[in-house]
């Protein structure tokens, strides 16, 4: 099944697509720039909501729905805001068709023209904000902490997909605060939330940051994001979360009277990732013989094949298959067994491999015989055989030392590959010819980074949190002063 | 807080509307037709999307993910679908806006008119099946057993919130077979599935039943359904399940070589249940206080209220109603202590028992020392003291006693109101004065069906499964034979 599909270093783009469609994750549709999300894929959706979730839950957010519709003028009221999502949008015009008097199918009925047109969400800050309207009245109305799970749609002329589709899932949170300073801890909670989910579940190490001004999001005063590096070198954001100040309180007129009695703005936060994750975890683990999975991010934590020649092996080695199945149930670990006769067991090694299943294992007569079973570890390829006591904690405790070690090991390929760079050439020629993180000085305008992004099409991808005090230098484009290096790459 | 709301005697409509409000269920937004549904709302659609999954992935499905977007040309490839949901669609016919020239906002940017307009899926069969052409060749392909939970919006003139909104959150179905008789037995499994739901987490009894022709899904060979009886006697359909027969199979050409090596048809079923729902668990449960919930579905279960006057009161209330927590919290038990002390006891006793908290705990210091609690049930409004030992079984104990009288009253409720109706002047007058489930004979004409419902606004909610081989009789409408009752309500 390996076979036929493109390596990494020949085709890093060809290889992921690969990888899409074989591992049955997603699919193109026939509406333009939106894809079909397989059971697999979705499955891998649905361990990150369940994650991320509880994570919201736990720091005291609760979930809400509001319209997929966006009165055009909603979007209007934000200047930034309509700024960055007006040419992207969906716009529904009608709400009805009818037979086509010439008997030629259906049409759009001119008569069910909309007053209003409607814009399907590319975000929801505004149709939030006009409803938070109505929640606050006093401070005691106050904090509003509110997520939203749901579907959004940006039309977008190049897309791939899970990277960049028109439509797409995701969660978007948003919090209303009678305090700035409540606001920014928000903000930075939330950042911290999508870091943790990042390297402890996704097994992706991730660097927090602000964006500079032209990668801020449309509408907010700060942007802060979290940057994981691709095997391609390539940058992926992996979340980000918004202080938005008081622009959408004061475009959508929302007050509160503060406990001495006057009229306050409210202060904003906005939080999201998206089906995106998917893409930077397939990108991030992944190798040439298909997906790599974290285990806790896996549908299927373990496979067991049974390994026979005749029916009555067949029979023996399945006992004791689902004997191990139950076991492994028991601790909530994610088990299948195949024990499918159309498919021989070296068609099913290569099928769970190239799906990711973490661990597999294989049972034969002579395991059963020697108590034993053949255990292949998908991070590492290697096989080893298990005495069958204990097997549980031997395999949990396996999962976790999987789930370390992909996150090691991305974690080393993005120290290798995160460089200083301190001269325009080299700035050039390390983009060319490895990409990585480039940290690099800038002299913190906005029209030397567009310059730099004209030239090289590399973008700051964060100004980190870490090195905030580290050593000034100057502009590697410019030469003027700067106070700190930010990261620079090419990014998805 | 019940003071100022209708009672279901004197408007049951606003009354209706008063606990969707009241108790933070849902309101209105900016978009017609559409619902905000709030947090209290959005945890109990949660707790039904929770339990639902489970039982269809204990059935063998899978969630996956298709696009919003259905081509227009899509919707027109299976005549009788087209028919009926053509004239409510929500229609996308541009990708873009622009500046006004005039300066005054935004207008839709004409440059960027689709080729061909996108309908906002109203349900997803079409664009499903689209795909499923892709998944099937062989029989070895069959079945595909996949749900999706989505929104999708159906332009409604009349809406009511959860009721009957433009946009609305659901669930949907669709399985693909190799044999009639698999998708038929599919589509009646998940009948069972609803009709468990219903009965067992929402504690509402329902009829399974058949609908007659004029009441089928648009697309369907057979629709079956669920029907429930609310409380000022109308019906509510509260799921379906359609046997789809080759229709799709053949609008898509969606064929699959069978054992034998030829070409046929992939049989279909499609089924859905969707945040009407949570209308109906409001309207067949609640009372003149407010909302009552079924323990299985409510996002708190018990709330704990301390009694105080002193500080050094609150701290040993305080402490005790936590250590009661703690216990429930360790059988899964969902636990709110409102230890708030902006609010009196008795505003808080008024808002859980308004907002329909099956069991409400109160702590005082005479309960310290007697080493019990105030128990309230939101049932029966009893209030009754227990000891604390044991308290936590006490309690799981009384959740499952209340889960089961609320569906013991329903179907009390629900029994007294099937009425078996033989004269034409009686089916009116009944309908008018009470109505009710009415079990009339009819002679399985859609014109009697269709004058029926122009004369009285009853339509025939299903013919029953349980009465089939019931007594044989004359035409309510027409005098014509009939072979067995049918159910007549007017219906939500």
């Amino acid at each position: 099944m390996a076979k036929d599909f493109f390596t990494r270093e020949e085709n890093y783009s060809r290889w992921y697509n690969d990888i899409v469609l074989k591992a049955g994750l997603a699919e193109t549709s026939a509406v333009r720039g939106c894809m079909v999300i397989k059971p697999y894929g979705y499955a891998i959706w649905e361990k990150m909501q369940s994650a991320l979730d509880k994570m919201f839950k736990d720091t005291g957010h609760s979930n809400a729905y509001f319209p997929i519709f966006i009165p055009k003028s909603f979007l209007n009221k934000e200047a930034d805001h309509v700024e960055g999502f007006a040419k992207e949008c969906a716009v529904v015009t009608h709400y009805r068709l009818k037979n086509d008097p010439s008997g030629k199918g259906i049409i759009v009925d001119e008569d069910a023209r909309l007053e209003e047109e409607l814009i399907i969400r590319p975000t929801s800050e505004t149709i939030i904000w006009d409803t938070y309207r109505k929640w606050v009245q006093s401070y005691r109305d106050l904090p509003i902490l509110v997520n939203q799970w749901a579907n959004v749609v940006r039309w977008e002329m190049r897309t791939r997909m899970f990277l960049r589709t028109t439509e797409f899932l995701w969660q978007e949170g948003h919090t209303a605060h009678a305090t700035k300073e409540e606001a920014v801890e928000e903000t930075l909670r939330m950042l911290d939330v999508y870091t943790e989910f990042a390297e402890k579940h996704m097994a992706i190490p991730v660097i927090k940051g602000l964006k500079s001004e032209n990668e801020r999001f449309a509408g907010a005063v700060d942007t802060y994001c979290i940057e994981a590096l691709m095997q391609d070198g390539k940058a992926l954001q992996a979340g980000t979360s918004h202080f938005l100040g008081q622009n959408f309180a004061k475009a959508f007129d929302v007050k509160f009277s503060n406990k001495a009695g006057s009229m306050e703005y409210v202060w904003a936060t906005s939080w999201g990732v998206s089906t995106r994750l998917v893409g930077a975890l397939i990108m991030a683990h992944s190798d040439d013989n298909g997906l790599v999975l974290p285990p806790k991010l896996a549908p299927i934590q373990v496979v067991i094949v049974p390994i026979y020649k005749s029916s009555e092996e067949y029979q023996k080695v399945c006992e004791k298959a689902y004997e191990i199945k139950n076991m492994l149930d028991a601790k909530n670990i994610s088990v299948k067994v195949d024990d499918r006769d159309t498919h021989k067991p070296g068609w099913k090694f290569n099928e769970y491999e190239f799906k990711g299943v973490p661990i597999r294992i294989a049972i034969g007569m002579r395991d059963l015989e020697n108590k034993t079973v053949e255990i292949a570890r998908r991070d590492t390829l290697e096989k080893a055989s298990y005495q069958q006591a204990d097997i549980a904690n031997k395999i949990e405790h396996l999962l976790e030392a999987i789930q370390d070690n992909l996150f090691r090991k991305a974690l080393a390929f993005r120290e290798d590959n995160t460089i200083k760079v301190d001269k325009w050439e080299d700035f050039k020629s390390v983009l060319d010819s490895r990409g990585g993180f480039i940290m690099a000085h800038w002299d913190g305008t906005a029209e030397t980074e567009e310059k730099i992004k004209e030239e090289t099409k590399a973008t700051i991808r964060c100004i980190p949190f870490e090195n905030k005090n580290s050593e000034k230098g100057k502009c590697i484009y410019s030469g003027e002063p700067s106070n700190q290096r930010v990261i620079f790459a090419r990014a998805y």
